[in-house]
């Protein structure tokens, strides 16, 4: 039976200064960094050897799974990036900082964004220096110019069910670095948590996510590893 | 026309100790580190820009790799490693420091197992701490117990020829960290250069080699960044 360990990427510059960020490159701070480290050696102390990583293409996730995979003594485990993995993105929001925001938008509206299933902030203006269309990394792919967790999932899942369930299914333990809502979306995959609810899932930073897994991918079990900064977990589906 | 780029790793602890190394995991020291930064520096004010990089399965060109890419701003690429880019083994030197290896040997075998093409060292016993072929990196590899520089270039060129020689046929520009011999080998590969004469080819660490292929992978050009630091190449073949 496979393992699945989950980690949230720490702190960002960006994180740091309250500005909504999805797929801007902001990289960790220092102090994401050692979230990251120990992330690592929470996983090590565990006894969590992974043979396979999965990770967004998108810097803070990239160091993240990096710094951990040093920790653990496991560099040459292979990689696979991918930009399915990346955060949700933020549209018109981004770069904007929560009193922008509000200013901008209104307390309300910014509260449904972020914790409707499927509501998508405003899109990002074409040519907005946020605009990350003619980033080489995004080369063929159609980059969103907003998204709601939603469709979040909805591109997320065809690149668990094409690359990463393969790997787990062939009985291979996996770790996964990646955003707070292409975390969430996987959790909603896996748990099978209503669209109601999955805004209300908060996956701690830094924090490992361990899920036993039986053959078809269904959850055994999960715990965080640092039990004192662990978040309530959606039940385990019957 | 693609182009090619080769870093060999900088310092690692047990170049400091003067210690033959081979496949055992040194990991970089700081001097090493700061010579990785040195060469995405280099390969970044040269407006080198890959799309793929390769390396070995050890911890120091991991890293090598992984310190220029974040130099040049390349986190996000898609990175192969593979133990075929591996340094030589040193069979059953590895670990001996100079001095004990030549109170062992005697200075004239140590300089033929070093400089010859074909001689490889005594093997390393089975059951030793060096003896790496129980490690979970090397699942599935039949571990050597020493090699010559012709054994390392008979196992580096079939991953030249089926994963990265296709990649730069392609047209992508690519990046490889690896060691002095597996670097060798494929330079003796690339330039033709003698079995007679190899063993004289010095490549410099963090000092990348920029190579311009032709679309049969010929070379047209090739340079050091670091001209300070540049040794003599061997001549373009005709």
């Amino acid at each position: 039976m496979p393992t699945l360990a989950l980690i949230r990427h720490g702190q960002s510059q960006w994180n740091l200064e309250n500005r909504f960020t999805g797929w801007w490159d902001a990289d960790l701070t220092e102090k994401g960094e050692a979230e990251a480290r120990h992330a690592g050696e929470l996983l090590r102390e565990a006894g969590f050897a992974p043979r396979q990583a999965f990770s967004s293409v998108q810097t803070r996730a990239i160091r993240t799974l990096w710094l951990a995979l040093t920790e653990m003594g496991l560099v040459w485990l292979p990689v696979e990036k991918n930009w399915r993995l990346n955060e949700r993105h933020y549209g018109g929001l981004t770069g904007l900082d929560k009193k922008e925001t509000a200013e901008k938008h209104g307390d309300e509206q910014v509260h449904i964004w972020r914790r409707s299933y499927d509501t998508p902030p405003p899109p990002l203006e074409k040519g907005s220096k946020y605009d990350l269309s003619g980033d080489p990394r995004y080369d063929g792919v159609d980059v969103p110019d907003t998204e709601s967790l939603k469709l979040t999932l909805e591109r997320v899942l065809p690149f668990w069910h094409e690359s990463i369930a393969p790997v787990l299914k062939s009985g291979t333990d996996t770790v996964i670095a990646a955003h707070g809502n292409s975390l969430r979306a996987l959790v909603k995959h896996l748990f099978e948590v209503p669209d109601e609810t999955i805004t209300g899932v908060e996956i701690p930073t830094g924090n490992p996510l361990l899920i036993e897994l039986d053959d078809n991918l269904k959850p055994i079990s999960a715990r965080y590893l640092d039990a004192s900064r662990a978040t309530e977990l959606p039940a385990i589906p019957g």
